[in-house]
């Protein structure tokens, strides 16, 4: 059994304990530091993970002594300050997405990570997710040819509170971020943009001047077409559909039902994804995997930090043709 | 049983044979008349239908004596005279998509239709294919509440030969005009359109001014957003998918595998569509049946002149917007 | 187009009707006479098929001039006699299963049928089920091995009346016939089997000495091991899987959902089948065009008296086995 | 959090490693020990689980100081005396099916875990399935109502090697036996069975006196009729399917295909489970979840000695009946 690293957790909400409850099941993990300046959750993630110790503050707890690797979940206008703070001190380092919203503050921070060459890691958990893991094998194997059109849906089961909305950075930086990088991950460089948007859940996304609704036409570097379609709302819950379609054939990731349970009464029926967290559960747990097996290694973690730059190029652009309604070149966005 | 409707068949090709095989088993029609410049052809659907008579020109079997209905089989660009033709001698008449390549010219001939009276069915059969004619009951139902969002695509298995796509009007106006229908069936009237085209399948299509890859976003008069993507060529079959999304629910077309055989080996392996008469086999013979019920009700048959006209206006706003690189608000359509 | 053969049409109730409307577009077929104590029914039937002459008594139709062919579609009890006559004056014979409920009934008509020469198909559609049929291709080009195992199942919605079932030979030969044919199709001759009954769904089909629901094990000449099972009722529809596992793989026919429509609202929702006549459609047209291209063809229709034969022989076989409590070989079924 | 639990793990071979990783993950498990003949093996295990010792004996493991729980993954054969060793010691036994072979010992050993009050969970791990746990619940809430027919296939991949399969116990008791624990988790009890079995597999399989190839019939003592299909061979990989048939609907666990990725080529197509250890891999992990869970809520873990004893005493009626050729009542079998 390889070397473990010592782990900072920075970050013990939701997410956090999720991923707390992977890393538990992490040979080459052992988590030294919980941060969370809600001590009592930070506890409840020490006693789980038998950490040493819990700190309030994300910055002490990358001090503390033998942490050599730290995994942010703090809130996302947080994570540049602890990947700079991290990457100063030598710390391989996996983020939730996205390192910040603007892509000034991205782009400096990446450039520190990289100067000090240390391990990043960013959190595109569907890279990892079994169907689209498979797909990306396959297309570069050529299975379905060169790719001509893509396709992908994702529809969250409500909006988020209107009061993260504020702040998001809007529906494509928040949301459409992940389809974007899928994007890029099953077909490639994305030239141009096109996005149509729209309020249909909830007239105060609006008034906070984001939409919920959208419609996101990419036009590949390699010629291929695509779109994007992103609610804020599905009430049967989280839907996740990509298509990708080539000169030889097509793939299609569609994770329907999430039981395989058939009910045959009234029609047959089965049941349906509530969550992303539900939905991705799998990825969530082999991404962090992925990290560690990296960093055991010694190769670089994907997907890395230009993967979280050019998504978020993308998602500039998105919200630019948006704005002005026009469709706008990736070229146009530096 | 009800009276049987005198009809002249209008063509005998590979899909007016097939129009012929269902006019055989639909009791209120008598086809008296078959016409085709092949004559073995006609003779052929003579015979299956026990028509009285065949004629090179289907002008003539248009004036067969008894002839109260015709059905227009023949080659695209010959609709708009048979039909102009059977309105003036007040036939009813059921027509293969598109009246004409031009609005002018459609606008003008469902004019004389309209002045006559004459019932006047056009063959979108995908409003007949159970799958969608159910959908919209639902979606009238209120079942997914307000559409939101659309998605339709279709491929078909291999492009037309060049010197059909010469004359077709373009991938819009000959192919999209189907999911532009089936648009304006499940969703509502269309505002504004942007098309994205490109020619990944032959670059001949793209040498006679056409493109066979495309991505066509829809915004809606009630506000939903769609998109249409269709490509020319699709290895593996004809591949027509419609996704319907509301505030409520959403609604899945998908006809995948063809035949309810699934063979464990390699994998689980089941088959699938191969042609669009295959797949809509059923629509085919249904919207035929539906037209001769509506003559016996004396109820305007389905969808009729201004489904025909409304599609051709959008598709004819998607191939503006394809050539000046903008988006294009119907109203600029006249 | 080939000769057309004049028909008489025996019964014409709801299933005879599902023929007329098959009849009325196949082509080689020209009903002349329709027969139906039930004269409206006979005369609806006379109108839609354009027939000459319509008869109380099926006998009378038979006789009726020009007629070279029958479809037998009478109450059970009556098969025999009219398969007799037609057989005795020269006449094609397509009859609904069973010829009869007794072996030697079935034997002794089957002889005369044989004697005469004359064309012979049973009713057995599923073979012509597209799923069932292509699987039967499969099995023949040895793509799943030599079969090791079958499970067959099969639910009716709800029992048939009271009255239809004390006649109707019991559930064996009325209902589990279909599956035992399905049974020698796919994998071939029957050595053994052991049937297991109960009454779960209607007392009183206990008190007319039947069972309502069944556990049908068989051994097969060639080794392999099936089972059958039924019910009498399936709240959801009519219920009908087959899967035959071979050395090389497994097939598996199950048609459901009946309309490739899937809503997603609480869950996600399709619809079944409903009633037999509605899942074999398509079978039902095509067994019916297989008997008339045979005739045309001069071939032998199928499946034929040998078919009606064995099935009856397993299914009489399968009630001894409930009665007695014990396995019963097929030789001992004379 | 709640208190953690000293685990000693015997076994270290594949499943051994399975459990090993579930359990580093389970925060209420620390394991102290590990057991293994093969000292390589359990080296491994102890450095993942960051465990204090290793031994060659598991009787030894048992004895370690801290340790208040086993989980017995040790050959077969040895089962029941570490389950008497663990009881004796007053642990917490966790422990891989069977207790043992035979009828008598199986009795015997169970006794000493009643008597002595330890908390004893045996290794059905389908029970904790998703879907089989669902229907579990669906069935209890009544939505199928009344149960009225049982169907379970379960296929191998490919025989256990012929050195295992003779002191196996033959297939009823060593593969059959989760079905047969399945039929009563979701059914109810059992009253008498009837095997039939042969040999198509493997030949050397009949020369030991086995048979690879079965339909297991079950009559449950609530009326409903079941059947069991198993074999030792699925070219596609392994083959789990369940389906309960009730008054008021049916349920249908079937967990194909394994990835939700669908490519479209030569037809449809998608991968399948190749093995059980894939297939349950989730149902692994969420039972030894449960059992921890249950000890640290002080409840007694579920399925349970008489679990283990009743599914053993059917198998063994099924190996009876195949053997003497007749229905067997379970009654009969002491």
């Amino acid at each position: 059994m390889s070397k473990s690293f010592g782990v900072a957790l920075l970050g013990a909400g939701r997410m956090g304990m999720e991923h707390a409850r992977t890393l538990l099941g992490i040979a080459e993990a052992r988590v030294l530091a919980v941060a969370d300046p809600n001590l009592q959750a930070a506890e409840a993630a020490r006693l789980l993970l038998r950490a040493e110790k819990i700190y309030p503050n994300p910055e002490e707890a990358i001090h503390h002594p033998g942490v050599e690797a730290v995994v942010i979940v703090t809130p996302t206008d947080t994570h540049a300050r602890y990947i700079e703070l991290a990457a100063l001190t030598g710390k391989a380092i996996f983020c939730e997405k996205p390192v910040a919203k603007e892509l000034g503050e991205t782009r400096r921070v990446l450039e520190v990570v990289e100067q000090k060459g240390v391990p990043f890691q960013i959190g595109f958990q569907r890279r990892y997710d079994p169907p689209y893991a498979q797909a990306k094998s396959k297309i570069e194997a050529g299975e379905i040819g060169p790719v001509e059109q893509f396709i992908a849906v994702m529809r969250d089961p409500a909006p988020a509170p209107l009061e993260y909305l504020r702040t998001s950075g809007g529906l494509f930086v928040d949301m459409a971020i992940h389809d974007i990088d899928c994007a890029r991950f099953l077909v490639g460089e994305v030239e141009e943009v096109q996005a149509w948007g729209t309020v249909r859940v909830d007239p105060r996304i609006g008034e906070i001047g984001d939409v919920d609704t959208t419609n996101l036409s990419l036009r590949f570097a390699n010629g291929a077409l695509g779109v994007i379609q992103n609610s804020r709302r599905a009430v049967y819950g989280y839907d996740v559909r990509t298509e990708v379609f080539g000169a030889r054939g097509k793939l299609v990731m569609d994770a329907t039902p999430k039981t395989p349970l058939w009910q045959y009464g009234s029609g047959i029926n089965a049941d349906h994804y509530h969550f992303f967290m539900d939905r991705f559960k799998e990825a969530y747990r082999l991404e962090l995997e992925a990290f560690f097996r990296s960093l055991s290694q010694g190769v670089a973690p994907t997907p890395g930090p230009q993967d979280a730059l050019e998504s978020l190029r993308i998602a500039v652009a998105a919200t630019k043709s948006l704005r002005e309604g026009r469709v706008v070149r990736l070229s146009e966005v530096v």
